[in-house]
């Protein structure tokens, strides 16, 4: 949905929200800067003390020997995927129809580095070792998207990652991780970071998800992995005089929020409950596995729209900003839980929640 | 030169500086965004007001249809280059030897590309009319850096731009500006930045230079050419949800520093001169064109090394952070004037200098 659309619109008049941490408003970086004295040194070209502290922190964080931070995910992860394709000599990887290479970022990955990838799975689940097993061509890398966003922030089972991970192992597969909500699903599997990236080759971590920094991202691995994607990050013009801007909020934020994965989780989980009590209404996944889901309205976009639009109005509380068409017959919204959900009484919350199931049944 | 080495600590450590527009604190990015209401809403992946009115203000300013923002100059340049490149269906270009992108770049444009450099002129020198002319292959653009920084800052005639620019309009040729510092440039020439750059066809601009924001580029051109560019920058993993940080310093200091560029070219001719009456010394170019200019010590890097350290001491004045060995009997700095010189009195300043001069001659 574009900008200065009335469903837009009706969201961002609202005075509190189910999801998210609040509008993206540069109070969000000038609050991370006003803890900082005003005589910092800026990072200069990778060097200084900003950038190369918090890329160890990371590191630790992850379990990993190294890590350099990255403007974005998108440059992070072409550039780890093409690195482990030199390492093998082999121009292939595998990963989920709906991962944010194949659907978010222009080709890039074929385009500027000349990489095939091999879909894997149907677009409507998670990858599962069954499909890592049936690859019947030579690939340097398997891509995981953990949760796989697309499809409502799904997770295959533990189990499975480690099943999957021996096989890679075993096979000389390099697995990575996109791990742009890594943080978000560590209390379902009841995991430190670093145990789930002790599976992986490499990881990749965003801040601006339920972290909900400025902009940026983290890769980890081995050290000289970790050199050689810095040398990418210099070709692909993301080797930035400074990035302190999006280091700061990162640090910051990362501070802030670490330690409330759990409550954003248990929230999805109570409020994926409730929508799933309203007509004509169901999410994916049924209940949540992270601070994510869908919610899948069986009514036509426009009428949807209309709802929201009023619900939005009439409480002063906005449910989502995204809306989205499946068919004729259905449309979508993607939730993710940040701070602003637990300001929201539970009075308030199952009025927004009786309207809309009153609404849904009207129509 | 390394950080945590002596000579750049004794820089560090002076009260004032003959260049630049003092250190790199995050100050520079808190007082541009103090500027600011907090609720003023961040762009989202090149959506939003900081970005697209600046984008306008840009391209207006450089009597372009269009202007797109981008993280780097080192990402919009191999852009611009790839978008002209795909045009003619020649992967073939031409530069200067000591471009930006043959040898700060890790052969980006080559590897990330495709796209095969033709070197023009000897590395000492810029590119004429006649270097031009003599090109005896089919080529999709040439480059020119205004002004050529890895040479102390020269620049042609502006009679040659304007023969170069016809001829290779007359050819097909697109022309593209690496205007890094196409601001510093504009008191010499005196013309407008819309002068000069309606010689080319795509023009990049610098913001961390003599405008002394934090980071981050302009890329202006024709309509068409700038939107194939946001599809590049997506690729290249430069699309971010948030560029304000640099978006309102860029503007900030734009605003603040536009009409300050005669000042800092006239002081930049002022203090050549100091230098050039120094032993053992002298300035390229001569006579600047521009805020810039390289000193040539004629003496091995050490011994010059420990007489600016031995003046930084004395006198709390810093006169350069860099200092690069050309071979065992010469060293140079790199000199850029900004807002710092102007707050150094004459008679401070000629202490320096006349230190500068003893030290030099007792060698």
């Amino acid at each position: 949905m574009k900008k200065n659309n009335p469903f837009l619109e009706s969201f961002q008049n609202t005075k509190q929200q189910i999801v998210g941490h609040g509008f993206r408003s540069i109070q969000i970086l000038k609050e991370a800067l006003n803890e900082l004295d005003d005589n910092e040194e800026s990072d200069i070209y990778g060097s200084g003390n900003f950038i190369e502290n918090f890329q160890e922190k990371m590191a630790n964080f992850l379990g990993k020997e190294s890590a350099v931070f990255f403007p974005s995910g998108t440059m992070a992860q072409q550039i780890a995927l093409r690195i482990w394709c030199d390492q093998k000599g082999i121009k292939k990887v595998a990963y989920h129809p709906l991962s944010h290479l194949e659907i978010h970022e222009e080709d890039g990955l074929k385009v500027l580095h000349s990489i095939q990838p091999i879909l894997l799975a149907d677009k409507n689940r998670m990858i599962e070792l069954e499909d890592v097993l049936a690859i019947d061509e030579d690939i340097s890398c398997l891509l995981l998207e953990l949760p796989q966003r697309e499809i409502g922030g799904q997770l295959p089972t533990y189990e499975t990652l480690e099943a999957i991970s021996s096989f890679c192992r075993e096979k000389g597969i390099k697995l990575h991780l996109d791990g742009a909500r890594l943080m978000e699903i560590l209390p379902y599997y009841k995991k430190t970071a670093a145990e789930v990236c002790s599976l992986f080759d490499s990881v990749y971590l965003s801040f601006y998800k339920g972290i909900g920094g400025v902009a940026g991202a983290i890769l980890a691995g081995e050290k000289g992995f970790i050199n050689e994607s810095k040398v990418w990050k210099r070709r692909h013009g993301g080797d930035l005089i400074s990035l302190y801007p999006y280091i700061v909020s990162a640090n910051y934020y990362f501070d802030k929020r670490e330690n409330k994965m759990e409550q954003y989780y248990k929230n999805a989980v109570e409020l994926a409950e409730l929508f799933n009590n309203c007509h004509s209404i169901h999410t994916i996944p049924h209940t949540p596995v992270s601070n994510m889901f869908h919610i899948h309205y069986h009514a036509p976009l426009e009428k949807v729209s209309a709802i929201l639009i009023a619900i939005h109005k009439e409480t002063g509380i906005g449910i989502t900003s995204n809306l989205r068409s499946i068919d004729e017959e259905v449309c979508y919204s993607e939730i993710s839980i940040g701070d602003q959900y637990s300001k929201i009484s539970k009075e308030n919350l199952h009025k927004v929640l009786k309207l809309l199931n009153e609404s849904m049944l009207a129509l």
